[in-house]
């Protein structure tokens, strides 16, 4: 029995942080054993939302691999490319266009959240057309799971009916995939405790931080609002410094965690000192995995043919499916 | 001076008729003395009216080459070659996708007219990408000029936006095109009188079609409604028979043209004598075509061979396209 297929990705927008361990990095380390994983680095995607930026995409693309190997992922087991390098994504996506209408994309729920977010007025063809892009990056490797939060989940059908309607007109060649919600995953907030991790608000740990850094960050982070002084209970449920420490807080520390847990509920710690808990906590979570991108950072060629070898698997996998796209479109001509 | 650049092309949907030679295939084989041209079987096109229908492609295409070359389209002059069988047009449809909005594409005349015409009640994306696909058709080989009807003007229009917004954000690497509309380019209605030539009509005489259909098409033609009887003067103006007569009377028979005409307004000769002459006018433009046609069919290998050294030679030029505007974006990674 050969392993089932994992496609997932990021767009290459800058460094990731700590909610994108916790939120998707640290179940595909995990993944990577049990399934056959791509990793796409997807950077046609941000032409969708900000094509006059094109111009940072190459160091991002490389930070983000820097980030992928730091905590884990291994280019020996999974398979880490890049989509444009893919022209197989961009033919498969034209021809997928005809298999979708333009209101089933129009009620996309993501369509006005990416919208509202990117302060976009009028989308673009390349926004509208953004969830049939993805379903080529999905449908390309065959992939039989991708791993999802919850407002991604629309695009998966999307990619579903996609396939379906392949199937249904040509030939059932296209496996329908499965969106794929772990249980155990998480969501971080922000340092300022509303919303997500984001970049341009400024509330974020990068998995590349110096220590100065994420003291700085942390000693800055929002606790229980309605806690003045340390000797009043506080609240630990809705708390960002809790919910660190939860993420973070390896077993061996879980006693102490614990003790700072009743000593808040009682109002017999000051926020500062859970703080400087939480930087010890970060500081041993994200030292190995300072450690492990240094070493690859001075290795710039390694990066190269990590992307290289990605890319040459991934395209290999994009021919295969293409010829039998167009087989069972009967277009392969001679 | 190189030459200019020209680009057309046409769906592969069926044989071509005599109004695609009066309206287009005249003046390509013009064309290509003074210009570079690249004509594109645009195969990927037909999907957005009809994705059901790829099994009939392979055969329309050699049946699109067989008419070009039987009407004098010259493959050592000019490039033929198949659209999906250039990638680089998807991706540069993917990249320029960003560069344009749904409203604009959404007020495309040319979307209502094609979703009246097929039936289309709810467009899919495919179709209204169309647009931007044949910009990045037009982008491709940096074509100068655009051979068009006035009905596709809008389309080059859309083209030129988004050169020059790519060129604006970018780099100044696409040349922006002009709409090419001859003077002397005529439509010829259908053998009905009835608007355009049109298969699922059936009022279409077809370049390869034999000479006993050339002989029923022109006997079935429609002539002036009012006259009913060969001694009545009848109109020339709006009679479909002296408009083929028009458009394809050598200048040998000019002069009994002359004498048809005034015979047919003053009520001196019947509608199927005027219709015999046409017969005999129509078998003199088709006889060497057929002939020509007769001599490549039987070698099919050669066909394909014309396509894939058509095709090689604009991909070259596609590659060439690509890269530069890769280039320009800064995704030219490694």
């Amino acid at each position: 029995m050969s392993k089932k297929r994992i496609l997932t990705g990021d767009r290459p927008t800058g460094r990731l942080h700590l909610g994108h361990y916790v939120g998707s990095l640290r179940n595909r380390v995990r993944l990577q054993d049990e399934y056959e994983c791509f990793f796409i680095i997807a950077d046609l995607h941000t032409l969708t939302t900000r094509p006059e930026r094109t111009g940072e995409l190459k160091e991002n693309i490389r930070q983000q691999v820097l980030d992928y190997l730091s905590v884990g992922i291994d280019p020996a087991k999974s398979t880490i490319y890049v989509q444009s390098m893919i022209p197989e994504n961009e033919e498969l996506a034209v021809i997928f266009s005809n298999l979708v209408t333009v209101p089933r994309l129009e009620r996309m729920p993501t369509l006005k959240d990416v919208m509202r977010d990117s302060k976009i007025e009028i989308p673009s063809l390349g926004l509208l057309m953004y969830p049939v892009l993805q379903s080529a990056d999905i449908l390309m490797p065959r992939a039989h799971l991708v791993p999802v939060g919850k407002d991604q989940a629309s695009h998966i059908e999307v990619t579903r009916e996609i396939a379906r309607e392949f199937n249904r007109v040509y030939s059932e060649i296209l496996p329908v995939p499965e969106a794929l919600i772990p249980d155990d995953i998480g969501t971080l907030p922000g340092t300022d405790g509303k919303g997500k991790m984001s970049k341009s608000v400024g509330n974020v740990i990068n998995l590349s931080d110096d220590s100065a850094t994420v003291r700085k960050q942390v000693m800055g982070m929002y606790t229980d609002p309605n806690r003045v002084h340390g000797d009043e209970p506080g609240d630990i449920d809705n708390n960002p410094v809790f919910m660190y420490l939860d993420a973070f807080c390896g077993g061996q520390d879980e006693g102490r965690l614990e003790d700072y847990r009743s000593r808040y509920l009682t109002g017999t710690v000051k926020d500062s000192e859970v703080k400087e808990f939480l930087v010890e906590v970060l500081e041993k979570f994200l030292e190995p995995i300072r450690k492990k991108r240094a070493e690859f950072e001075v290795q710039p060629e390694l990066i190269d043919k990590i992307l290289r070898e990605g890319t040459a698997k991934a395209r290999d996998e994009a021919q295969k499916t293409l010829d039998a796209v167009k087989s069972a479109m009967k277009i392969n001509y001679f």
